[in-house]
């Protein structure tokens, strides 16, 4: 039996343990999730977000428990590890109530002069999707992470491959998840786990399966496209996958220059740099000495631990490419040597060498940072002309007056898919006005999100029934509205469930 | 200067020519594109909407000169041409009054305890658009047809590849349209049109284009998804393309069947069977004798007119491949023997014969189809489960107690985009309710629909903006709500432009 092993990242030293899962155990899952796809669609959305409540729940009571697990696996810490798991808890609720909220169901009807339905259009759920959780949060993007959480809400039965670095706390959340599904009364096959490379690739290859939700590398995720694309039926995988984040000061904004470094500092350090959202590209105005300022802001940090003896390695690799592309080292923070110890690397570059197809623009995963230089802003605007899209970027200004800020704001909203404003790029709330996603290569579809109310509709499709008696039409577009969900009648949205 | 020539096609002779775009064409196009980007974006839903109304106008102002072009390249005749060309300005019109309505674009905000919007997510026009028209719609899926329409209403703008089949009623539509925007204030650039292959080619692989729409056949579609895929920034294509779309008589819907039969024939011969949604499959009970009803109405059928001399052989060779899987002849009503004239063809099969992966599944455009006879309901959901996705399937049933038919609508609804009862999938509608698509090889991606809507959706992706100062963020979601449009508030659907 092959098995997979994870490690604790500050020693080193064997941290858990599971049996990767056969091809007959993934075909069995796959049939399982199939057999109860219909159960799961046709479930009232209270009764959903039933399941998605009990999820939450069974979380929060099992905090000390899984929280001992991740931080043994991945040395996150348990004050940050702890405040992940409540956080996850949160979503699953969020979920539940965009489920009974219904508008992701985009349910629209078309009636006659007699009143009678003529035509409509409903998302159904697509059936089994398979969601691959990232490395970085055990919990938030795990087993019952964004991805997770969204497919159940949204009526999918769900498959989802364990994080080889956090195994044992994924195969402990996985028993807690189906022990709280079955007292909840969801559908036996609502929701299965894999484990191991194979199975993954395995997974998005069964025919069973009908859409993918990735959160990782970029060479993880295109993987997995690919992989999709070359299937019979071709599949839809949302991969959401890393980039490098920009942040503008303005010269305005440079007035706090020392603030700025210390927040700075704090992003992109913060979990070891290992955030989607790490701001990686720093532009400041050179009569404002930001690199001072940052150099000075980095002594206060200590060393990095990262998760996986491969992000370590793809650390140095990574930083000793930005050095070979033309960054210059300013400060280097060394990690102890121990476990999967990184260094903590500040870089500079000069604005002109900012240009698309350099490897200075390459994400680098980890407390790795590059501050920019300028002199004048235009500078700044071309070098942003240069950059692939992102997840996220950030300016910062010197108020509403700013007059530097607003086409910097409106440049970057045409790159990203979040624009801040005197904030950091890490930390994405799960709520109805979140997007955390971005153009290619930022993601694999720049239209959808894995995190917020929008998460859903990635796992649904519409379908129109035209002359369709009332009494055969699912209940989202029944008459007299039997889900109280937002509708649209005869073109008019009906908010309130009164449709 | 290399030419492509269109011809009638119930002769062989030539109709109409035009020069094939160079490559410096296309890269100049798309650059004029990209520089009006910006401006077509911001235009308010109310001058978006002026703009769509001029190209409706000017259609309307020129019926009589593009379908006297368009009959000569298609054969298709003025009565239908001249239907499809109101109905092509009623579309433009009707996505004019969807951009105004608003709620396409997503809008959602959320403030805090002082009312400062903290967050706001807005959908924003991906930029330039690339459109394939189709060639069995010059007009409705033609240079200003689904997709130019709804691109143009998202806020993007749109350059054409006129279809070879009618280059010249393309290329004059497309002067139309030019005139009708600049008297109406679009920015220069804003819709543009290419002629050739190769042209169509290089406007995908342009790094400047952002998205593409196309409607026609699977190979068609394939090879641009493909193309986009290979680029280094992959971008979406919206590819709505045929297949074989299904029909079930129960033995209750077979209390008429000489009714039945008479539809069959009207929706398989229409056009020359050369639609997308083209009933290509009936299932009918072996008691109702639906065979025989079906080529009693075919007697009154006349001879078909394809639209090109590759769809003619297409439709010879794909009636062969029908008879090589496993089909038999039961009436043949040759062509002409003219231009481009082809066979209406009545096929049968057995019931075990349709089976996954059986060229009897392929789709054959043009005016053949297959009638299956069954003894019992359960071969039919047996035979169901070997189809491909399709874009619309009908069920004909004997009234709303009719026991069979309630689990099929169901079984066809996870199928295919658009379930029919009692109605015929041909002829579909551009309302709000409405969705033309479905789930792969239907379309490239079974979300998104070329007509109605939410065809909208395909040409925006969502942007969120975090603590930028109210004076910065897109009007869509500034305080006062300038574009009256639908949003949410603090988790909340708005309606009526309030919010």
């Amino acid at each position: 039996m092959s098995m997979v092993t994870s490690y604790d990242p500050r020693t080193g030293a064997d941290a858990g343990s599971a049996a990767a899962s056969t091809d007959a155990e993934v075909y069995d899952l796959v049939a399982q999730a199939g057999s109860a796809a219909a159960a799961v669609a046709a479930a009232p959305p209270l009764e959903r977000r039933r399941w998605l409540r009990a999820l939450a729940d069974a979380l929060e009571a099992h905090l000390e428990e899984l929280v001992a697990l991740a931080d043994l696996e991945t040395g996150l810490g348990p004050v940050r590890l702890s405040a992940e798991v409540a956080r996850t808890a949160d979503q699953l609720r969020f979920y539940g109530d965009v489920t009974v909220e219904g508008s992701f169901l985009g349910a629209s009807l078309e009636t006659d002069a007699s009143g009678t339905i003529r035509l409509a259009r409903v998302n159904q759920p697509v059936g089994l999707v398979a969601t691959f959780g990232a490395s970085n949060f055990p919990f938030v993007f795990g087993m019952l992470g964004n991805d997770t959480g969204s497919a159940l809400a949204a009526g999918c039965p769900v498959v989802v491959k364990a994080h080889d670095a956090h195994v044992a706390v994924g195969v402990r959340t996985a028993e807690i998840a189906q022990e709280a599904l079955a007292a909840a009364g969801a559908p036996e096959g609502a929701f299965g786990h894999v484990v191991g490379f194979d199975a993954g690739v395995s997974l998005v290859r069964c025919p069973g399966t009908r859409a993918v939700g990735f959160t990782g590398s970029q060479q993880g995720g295109l993987s997995l496209w690919r992989l999709a694309n070359e299937r019979e039926v071709v599949i839809p995988v949302y991969a959401e996958m890393g980039t490098v984040n920009p942040v503008v000061v303005t010269p305005a904004g440079a007035a706090d220059i020392a603030s700025v470094a210390r927040g700075f500092v704090g992003a992109f350090t913060q979990g070891s740099g290992q955030y989607c959202t790490k701001p990686g590209l720093l532009f400041a105005p050179r009569s404002a000495a930001a690199l001072a300022e940052v150099t000075r802001a980095l002594e206060q940090v200590g060393p990095a631990v990262m998760l996986t003896r491969r992000i370590a390695e793809s650390l140095r690799d990574g930083t000793s490419r930005l050095l070979s592309a033309g960054a210059t080292t300013v400060l280097v923070r060394p990690g102890s040597g121990t476990g999967w110890s990184g260094d903590v690397t500040l870089l500079t570059a000069p604005v002109e060498s900012i240009r698309a197809g350099s490897r200075l623009l390459d994400e680098c995963f980890g407390p790795v940072a590059i501050v920019v230089e300028y002199d004048d802003v235009a500078e700044v605007v071309t070098a942003l002309g240069e950059l692939q899209g992102a997840l996220a970027a950030s300016v910062f200004a010197g108020g509403s007056t700013d007059p530097d800020a607003a086409p910097l704001v409106s440049r970057l909203a045409g790159m990203v898919g979040r624009v801040c404003v005197n904030a950091w790029t890490p930390g994405v709330a799960c709520t109805w006005a979140q997007h955390h996603g971005g153009p290619w290569p930022a993601t694999s579809d720049p239209r959808a999100t894995s995190m917020g109310a929008a998460a859903l509709d990635r796992w649904v499709r519409p379908v129109a029934y035209q002359d369709v008696p009332a009494a055969w039409l699912p209940p989202a577009v029944q008459p007299g509205n039997p889900w109280k969900i937002v509708r649209r009648v005869d073109g008019v949205l009906v908010t309130g469930g009164t449709a």
